[in-house]
């Protein structure tokens, strides 16, 4: 039947397809899915904060700080050794990481900071409003970076460069360099850390942009009701929920991590997941298609075919986006007053 | 007099610093002091390696190798994380720190990457003759890199990106991927990482490159006898040497290197040394100044006063150069194949 319409489609030289590609831009739509703007201007204003407002001066300080491993006690980790902006913005192992080679307590995954800005919530379970004040945990955190608060404003008040920076991205304060500015200069560049992909591209008229399995992927992942948690701009980010909902989680066992308070847990963004492996907060699954089904049984309680998955796995790969253009930056020298690298 | 000298310059209109200055770069020159050339096809002809010639796809691929922490056996560790473009080329603590925070077993200090291709020869004892070499025995040394030839083939071989890269920067290769191959690409890489600096213009006639108390120090810092080592492109980098050679160091107890076979360490480049603290083999170091006295003593027999001290800083740091533009890499993502990372 498939095959006789195709042979229609060209036979007859009108596009089904086109119609087709149009009811389900609208079937997206109507289910929550929303494109990254293509519009500047619309773009700007959903990812930025009116109390941190994005300008290039912060943005060019944030990513020296994002990329600084001296914002570490040991001098050794910057946000960027565990949200990799090579790497689909992520680790790529199972759980974090840190100082002295600490793994995370909790064998909690680090989550992309590529489109970040669209989680309501940040961290796994949602305790952190806003990106600026997320940047700040993980650099105190003891295993993570592992740096007492005092420490880093210390490290960054000895370098002349930085000082300038902050004071000319801050003016009228007294002391800029304090860790909440160095939050709100690197929770400005990780706003426009964002990645449109060819779903948006479809979604916003060209028809071409994904191919047939991808279609049809997104067709299951919204008739399947995955698009009840994973919406909005993000794909995902847009709420907590519980999970497992429906039935358990396999590897629930791996970590201690339970949620928020009530239980909930953040649902995971979508986009560039292909690339963002292992699975779930406690990074227990590698394979995609797996993590598919499972996401199907345990919040759906639906058990999804091999096709059903890998149709689903076709669209998912089409969110992988194009990355921001990133120039490594040149940091300020230390000088005879930063404090030492403290690697013990 | 120098008021007096400066003052005769500015009524008489004619330049008696030019003259000076020829003179210091004619003496810096009989000295064996080398610019890094300004002609790209003599540059190019310095750096590239006529066994390894460097080309477009391959210096993409070393770059991404480079930037790329699956190279290690815990995908945490890349090279850059010790020779850090952003930091100087260096990690900035006083000895390296690896697989599973390993601390370096000889308290031996990552030396910059920057201009590393104008040493004779690589790694502290001079071990290793080409950079090419070289990049591959960080990857496989148990405390930094940890990775096994075979397991760092076998991720490579499981990302297609990577493997359609190999083949097509080593053509006609059966099996392209070979930790060797590795090592080259990244090697090529290594040697663009040149810094052209305000020295080198002055060199090349730029009089005003250097100020007054920049070129006193470039006097005293051949005067001394420093270039009996440092010099050439590298300013150091082209001979071992005994050290400490005259008086003893007094730090020589932290770590337990010797030198090579001979009892002969490689005397290091000094080209962004302001910005490659700590200092020494061992890292001993932190003042820049400190070190220069060092070296008077246990290399020259000479007491340095502070005044010559800091003149000879003052001209080291005329030797902090501008970094090539690196645009961070987007890294191909790892596959179902990919070995997974073993953080332990």
């Amino acid at each position: 039947m498939k095959l006789l319409k195709s042979a229609a489609l060209i036979l007859f030289g009108f596009s089904v397809n086109a119609v087709a590609a149009e009811d389900l831009v609208k079937k997206a739509s109507d289910a929550g899915l929303k494109p990254i703007p293509q519009n500047h201007a619309e773009l700007f204003k959903l990812i930025d904060n009116p109390d941190n407002p994005i300008n290039k001066d912060k943005l060019d300080l944030g990513k020296k700080l994002y990329f600084d491993p001296r914002l570490s006690k040991s001098s050794l980790i910057s946000c960027n050794t565990c949200h990799n902006l090579a790497m689909g913005g992520v680790d790529g192992i199972p759980a974090a990481i840190g100082h002295k080679w600490q793994h995370n307590p909790h064998h909690l995954n680090s989550p992309t900071v590529y489109n970040s800005v669209f989680n309501v919530k940040q961290f796994w379970d949602g305790r952190s409003p806003s990106l600026e004040e997320q940047a700040t945990g993980p650099i105190e955190a003891g295993p993570e970076m592992a740096m007492p608060a005092g420490l880093a404003v210390e490290r960054i008040s000895s370098i002349p460069d930085y000082v300038n920076s902050f004071r000319r991205v801050f003016p009228g304060q007294q002391n800029p360099v304090t860790l909440e500015n160095i939050g709100k200069t690197i929770g400005a560049f990780e706003r426009t850390l964002v990645t449109p992909s060819r779903f948006d591209a479809f979604m916003h008229g060209d028809d071409d942009a994904l191919n047939a399995k991808e279609k049809e992927g997104l067709k299951v992942f919204i008739d399947k009701g995955c698009t009840s948690c994973h919406n909005g701009v993000g794909i995902g980010g847009g709420s907590l929920q519980k999970f497992p909902a429906v039935k358990p989680y396999k590897y629930a066992s791996l970590g201690d991590f339970v949620g928020d308070a009530s239980g909930m847990v953040k649902v995971p963004l979508l986009r560039n997941v292909a690339e963002t492996g292992p699975y779930f907060h406690n990074g227990a699954v590698w394979d995609l298609n797996e993590a598919v089904k499972i996401m199907g049984e345990t919040q759906l309680g639906v058990t999804l075919t091999d096709q059903e998955a890998n149709s689903i796995v076709a669209f998912l790969d089409s969110l992988t986006g194009k990355k921001p253009d990133v120039h490594y930056p040149v940091l300020p020298a230390s000088t005879a007053k930063t404090p030492k690298p403290q690697a013990d």
